[in-house]
């Protein structure tokens, strides 16, 4: 068994803390991007915790994040709000935005927050399950870098574009789901690169555009999306309302803009918010109690929940502390030398 | 080769118009109705054009439309608006709520348009698409009948909720998808059990929840959604937002509704408009143009986009009218007699 260390959830938050302080990080972006790296650990996703401050740490010495960067507010329209992150992480420009975007959902009834000019390399359900906490349902959308072919194409067009959404529950955590529309998310296939191991048709594509069980082929080739023609179909929705319709780059302009480093995508995300209040008055807590026989129609039939894997995770995390892998914990702290 | 009759599209509205009133239905519920089904048959969508008739009659006469229903708005926030359809078809609600949507969308940058308690029998992208004809983002959900089973589950609990999505483009028709989140459409295994064919794996699941190739067994069972748990995870957010969220009914309600009599389902349907020009002012036609990229990054390589067939379609049925089959031409017309 692979050796691990026991962390508190609050020596997790000091490690990162330290890290990015060490690279350069300013503080107002430390405490976000912290918190972001706490929640993937503490929920148990692996590639989303602790190990991000690896790619935290490459980005960052690539000179792809802006290190200093201020957030600037633009508000668009009662019910539009766009934040410029000036090149830092999309966790400072969510953080300024979110309680401008509630409250103008709760004015307006729907509302949408434009991230722009933002550096991404987290998960989208931090976004949405704050939303929901707060009583909304919640959308979010990024693109990343083009690494996916369309379904019927042969080349690399759209990111791994994820989707997210979230449902405030009664008495109980959101239901949230967060996916990306490629079939499988990239480091999986490049987790099969490292172990030699084949990866099943459907995942990519070779560099001539040719069906390939070669996880190598694939990521010099195109990855493909889930669910053929309709995934394929979600990922464009992706790259155009979290590109264009907020005035932010495509996957293929940000992994231009990345110039082979490597590094995180840069560019826009797009968040929705609805209040369920707005929509139907006093009756809201009654059809959001209604609402639950659909997740015990799921349950009661023995499917899961999306969300439920990492609420579990939660709960242990928050009684225990977690466990990380002993090298990952010391290829981190190198970073502190 | 099968009989057909040729038809110009004027004729194919005259024969709507006339089926739907021997059938009862109010003068202003059928001039939407009907212009619903003549762009199915222009855009020839086989099961959305005039075939629609035969199942408007048998709803009709299940006595699961309002004949005379009229339509009511609910002004219910600066973003959203409700329109009860008052049992009738959700054509005519969409007509009395496009125009508030529109405004609202322009006032406040999003908006939201709740449709309740309407019958739905058509495809959703003549809504989105005509949005996007007045320069509007557009996405719509709706639920349907419990058919489909959750991702490992094994039984009926969702819809077939599709999802639609319409992007404005400058000088060409929006791009516009819109497809079922089950793996296919419950018409195509109805075929296949009419033709006494096997369905493939992956389409649906025999009463006792197995896997099954079986078309009558899957009706008789479930469907199963397409691309798996990501797929099932958006058919519960359609059921979610176009249900509980307007205060409308779930899948398994409108199934319970419906009595056995296999009408068209009765609920609700969401819709949602955003704005380019309040997101991005004087950039818009910038970014607009610049979405393009995308479009020709995936014709470039040979791939289609979702919505060209329907609108080769369309050009050849402007131009020629269209041929439609005679036994079903029959059919229609014996409604007259």
């Amino acid at each position: 068994m692979e050796d691990t260390v026991a962390l508190s959830l609050d020596e997790v938050r000091a490690l990162a803390h330290r890290v990015l302080a060490q690279l350069g990080l300013s503080e107002r972006q430390i405490g976000p991007v912290a918190e972001t790296i706490v929640a993937g650990e503490r929920d148990e996703c692996g590639a989303h915790g602790i190990y991000r401050l690896l790619s935290c740490a490459h980005t960052i010495k690539a000179g792809k994040v802006v290190l200093d960067a201020e957030a600037v507010v633009h508000d668009m329209a009662p019910a539009l709000v766009r934040v410029d992150g000036g090149g830092g992480y999309a966790q400072l420009a969510f953080d300024l935005g979110r309680p401008i975007l509630a409250e103008k959902a709760r004015n307006c009834g729907i509302a949408a927050l434009g991230l722009n000019n933002c550096v991404h390399f987290a998960a989208l359900w931090p976004e949405v399950e704050a939303l929901a906490e707060e009583g909304f349902v919640a959308l979010a959308f990024t693109p990343s870098h083009a690494w996916v072919a369309p379904a019927g194409g042969t080349r690399p067009l759209f990111g791994t574009n994820p989707i997210a959404f979230a449902w405030p529950r009664p008495n109980t955590s959101p239901f949230v789901f967060d996916f990306a529309t490629s079939a499988v998310a990239r480091g999986e296939i490049e987790l099969h690169r490292r172990a030699d191991k084949p990866i099943p048709l459907g995942w990519g594509l070779d560099p001539e555009g040719n069906p390939t069980t070669d996880a190598a082929a694939a990521l010099a080739g195109s990855m493909l999306t889930f669910g053929g023609h309709k995934g394929s179909a979600l990922s464009a929705m992706v790259e155009l309302i979290a590109g264009p319709l907020i005035g932010d780059m495509t996957s293929v302009e940000s992994i231009a803009a990345d110039e082979g480093a490597n590094a995180s995508p840069l560019g826009g995300e797009l968040i929705i918010a609805i209040d369920p209040k707005s929509f139907l008055g006093a009756a809201a807590a009654e059809h959001l109690t209604r609402a639950e026989q659909i997740f015990e129609g799921i349950t009661g039939q023995g499917a899961r929940l999306p969300s439920l894997r990492r609420y579990e995770a939660r709960a242990r995390s928050l009684a225990n502390g977690v466990r990380v892998s002993k090298k990952l914990y010391d290829d981190i702290r190198a970073y502190l030398d």
